[in-house]
């Protein structure tokens, strides 16, 4: 062992041992004739003090930033105490040292606030690791990995690992494919999840089982999404929805605690899919604070006994009466908003990102007076008629965004985090868990998605979700063939719910999962309805039907998407942060220079050739 | 929940309490006007009682094998209790129940002493791994997979997830590739193990890195290879090699007593490459018995110095005479082999996969007196000579074996291996733990391996093993250039040792590793060596040549082969059983009819296409 110590153990209880310590030189600082070295490894950093005698060895053997060093001293107590570090109160007197290797100037400085950009960060990552910021992301993330299986393990979860090198069965995103050599012509895909494989083991009587494990999706990249990710896989035999919600509330809840010291008691809230879309604007509300979004308008189709407010906005105002939707939020305290204040946020709200012709707004003053940017068409009466409806107080600030139904829902969400943000209301610190349930089990894909053709279902969530038990009867009596491709909205499967949840932290899906099928016969009425024909199906999920023959029991799970559960907790936007080795937005690894070419005898062996565009 | 308990769960205890059980039967025994079923879950078997009621619905309902079946009834306690197991004190007089789903009939029974051949179990795998003995193995192996992270987290190890998409660079293995879409006519290759990510984690300060991780190798498969396995990947800086013996003897232990509940007490023996090859055949000797190999010719570039008891065979007979190598063992207890022992040992010897053209033999006779298959050349005086340099005792069978080197080497270790087991020396529930040391650091490529060209140093660990510290001078003040192919065993380099290291566990190589190189210029030195132009090892590898540039602390480490261990442990020949999804032979999943064809769109987006020969 070159060290006795780590540079993060020694104390003022250790006065007087000689000891050794190894690490990088971070700072050299020389005072005349005798020089101070601050030595870090992962665990601190400790002084050293280099007398007279030794300085004219470091004079002969000059040390830099990041040279690898090994020195032997006894411990002394500082005059000059540092209450920030915790090896602070000593110093170590050298009496022997050895440069164990040397470094280049480092591109970058390595300290919390680096002077070095993405592209060279990337490039030295394995200098950026050094950063005590990027460090202590990813002892984060180990702190939640261990947490988790910690957690999982108390309740008699089992980690089983599902294979890497699967089969291809594009439906969703792209699978990543490896050409096999001694299957020549065929081709492994790489496991966008071990969803049929966790399935395949509640079949075999693994009546828990988790996995932190590594996916895969070949997908253009944006800046959160990775190329290959990991994910906390669980999946139980034997449950319904609530006792999953139970079992995996308690994980996240464990997380907390081990990992943030948060003890986090209050019940975690729930909220159907259908509330969240309605009053956030989005599946994933960020509950940290209120605003709830207020429909001053509602489609018949979706609410049609409700009863109808839209009568509070009838008027000459074309904005409103043409709008398929109205939505308002009622900013709390802002109602003193001036001119420029409101001219800003329209200007915000026509930004292409957003996307809006325009913004309303109603000033609830805190006399009791209503002025809006609409006067002209609405008595202060309706005013507050709306207000009232809006849920707003004295001294609040009405915005109302009118147009087409999807881009003004989502629009209306992005105004609701952005005064959110401003008003301070989404703390870094504050933690609040939501589940979102009810997801509707199909989507309706207009487009061609994946291959498969335009105007068809699409699993929500994936094609082994099970309804709620109460709509099954609805997707076995119906015929999925949408006729009017314009009226989709209105044929029965469209109202089918899903026994599917998402866990949502803070505005982001940290999880999601569903009640899985485990009858045979409604796995294949669900392919069917997702246009795959028996041999299409037979093909490619053959093994999962045929293993529901043979006892398959009632289960259900979730995963978590671990990067970003870690970046959320480490209070970070970016995955990136919390990975070691990340690939950039092309999915390149800058400092690998990977992907690359391969040589002509690899190509010979795959039987495979080029075929570039 | 479906159940209130599992069907392991029960005792006397719980009498009188009603309870729901779900889980799959296992069997139906009608009796007259009842039915006992025994319904299986992960946990155990329970017994369930149908009275007459129950019976009617049961005889409208039939239950079958592996129907999955949940039960609602009151706790009895068994008249006639099965002490074999757990729940055997209790029966469930059930009240209720219901199929939860119906099974086809297994096409193998699902017992310990399956009637299912390999291929139909593989087929089926879900099934198979319904079978206790599958079950238990892959408990085994979450358990030592649970012991290795308690310990190595105890012992400061943080556990760093590395990059499954990296580069290609093949050296020695084949590597898997996989083609980058965004990146066209470039390829991803899947890590055949995180060696040059870990050794980057140790240049970026995190001195104790772990890793339960899959590894990739496109190799042709053997019955015990699998073209993805799992690795136990570890690294710490700032040690020498005594330190990582240490460690990760410390961890095999704890696996041992947390896994087997076996205290391994006694220290690990350990033994220099040298030795095990010659006197016990084989670089992973199976110490748990000796009968150690004696040379009775030694070849003199090993020994040069060494006494020469090669006199001891010089006779007439040419046998030995023109042997380039006479290796004996001596049999304890076996010098009364009949004439039929003895000539069934020398076919053993021929069968094509030994290789051999004879056996000699000597029997060291009970009463003091010698008997060969050779006496016509030798004395009995010499016999006991070579007698006693075999370190025979009377009553020993000595087992003489000559011809080319390496061929009966090779199978004097066979035959002391199978000379071992019949006389059940290889004990099941013994383990013998042994470091083999100081490994050569190069191997000589007669034959091209891996397309870097014959005739050249290839690294018999990897590229990144450092040589013993006195041996460095070696490595840089020769040529690495062999002149003459037949005499490479006199070039320098063939004398280099490693700093390397294997554990060996019942004559299985679980773990090998070695300390690294961390200066640049002995690695590019290394990399020279084998063979490689600056061009492709700047290519392939300067993306750690550069990080050692920048710092890098010495360093070391080793990896397990998780399924191999898992399998000893479980007392299996065969790595297959401790998989859940294994791959056959030719690299398929049988079950999920893997590797296959993609589709066209596919191709296309990939910009490659078929070139079948």
């Amino acid at each position: 062992m070159y060290r006795t110590h780590t540079c993060g153990e020694l104390r003022i209880e250790n006065k007087n041992e000689t000891v050794t310590l190894a690490g990088w030189v971070q700072t050299v600082r020389k005072f005349g004739a005798i020089t101070f070295v601050d030595i870090r490894d992962r665990y601190g950093i400790t002084q050293l003090l280099f007398g007279e005698e030794l300085n004219k060895q470091l004079d002969e053997n000059p040390l830099g930033r990041e040279f690898v060093l090994q020195a032997t001293g006894i411990v002394n107590e500082r005059s000059n105490k540092n209450k920030n570090i915790a090896t602070g109160d000593v110093e170590i007197n050298i009496q022997s040292f050895k440069i164990l290797n040397k470094s280049e100037v480092p591109p970058f400085t390595i300290q919390d606030d680096t002077d070095g950009g993405d592209d060279l960060r990337m490039k030295y990552r394995f200098l950026d690791l050094r950063r005590n910021a990027v460090k202590r992301n990813l002892e984060l993330r180990y702190a939640v990995n261990r947490s988790a299986r910690n957690y999982l393990h108390e309740n008699n979860f089992m980690d089983i690992e599902t294979p890497f090198l699967i089969k291809s069965t594009p439906e969703g995103a792209r699978d990543f494919v490896v050409p096999s050599r001694m299957n020549a012509g065929q081709f492994y895909a790489l496991p966008q999840s071990p969803q049929t494989f966790k399935q395949l083991l509640m079949v075999s009587g693994y009546d828990r089982y988790y996995q932190i494990v590594k996916c895969f999706r070949d997908e253009d990249l944006r800046a959160d999404r990775q190329p290959e990710f990991t994910q906390i896989d669980c999946e139980m035999s034997f449950v319904e929805q609530e006792d999953i919600l139970n079992m995996f509330e308690g994980l996240i809840k464990r997380i907390f605690k081990d990992v943030k010291g948060i003890d986090y008691t209050e019940k975690v809230e729930r909220m159907s899919w259908e509330e969240a879309m309605w009053q956030y604007g989005n599946d994933k509300p960020d509950i940290r604070f209120g605003m709830k979004i207020c429909n001053l308008k509602f489609p018949q189709y979706i609410f049609p006994t409700k009863e109808n407010i839209s009568s509070l906005i009838e008027s000459e105002f074309a904005v409103f009466n043409d709008a398929e939707t109205v939505v308002a939020i009622a900013v709390p305290g802002c109602s003193e908003y001036s001119r420029k204040q409101t001219d800003e946020l329209i200007e915000w709200v026509k930004r292409p990102q957003i996307g809006m012709k325009g913004l309303a707004f109603i000033k609830c003053n805190n006399d009791g007076t209503y002025k809006s940017s609409f006067d002209k068409f609405f008595t202060e009466e309706k005013l507050k008629a709306i207000a009232t409806a809006a849920h707003a107080q004295q001294g609040d600030l009405i915005l109302i965004l009118a147009g087409t139904e999807e881009r003004t829902r989502k629009a209306m969400s992005e105004l609701r985090l952005e005064m959110g943000k401003r008003l301070g209301l989404r703390k870094e610190n504050e933690f609040k868990l939501l589940w979102v349930l009810d997801f509707p089990l199909f989507e309706f894909a207009l487009e061609d998605q994946d291959g498969g053709g335009a105007g068809r279902w699409v699993a929500r969530h994936h094609p082994f979700t099970s309804p709620k038990p109460s709509d099954i009867h609805i997707m076995i009596n119906n015929n999925p063939k949408v006729e009017d491709l314009d009226k989709y909205l209105e044929h029965p499967y469209a109202n089918i719910k899903a026994n599917a949840y998402d866990m949502v932290l803070n505005g982001n899906e940290i999880g999601g999962g569903s009640i899985r099928i485990f009858q045979r016969e409604l796995q294949e009425k669900m392919f069917a309805a997702l246009g795959m024909d028996k041999e299409e199906y037979q093909h490619k999920f053959g093994f999962l039907l045929g293993a529901f023959e043979y006892g398959a029991p009632p289960h259900g799970g979730i995963a978590f998407g671990f990067d970003r559960l870690c970046s959320i907790l480490g209070g970070s936007e970016s995955i990136r942060d919390f990975i070691a080795f990340p690939k950039n937005n092309s999915g390149r690894d800058v400092m690998l220079d990977a992907p690359s070419e391969i040589n002509t005898k690899q190509f010979d062996e795959l039987q495979i050739k080029l075929n570039l565009k």
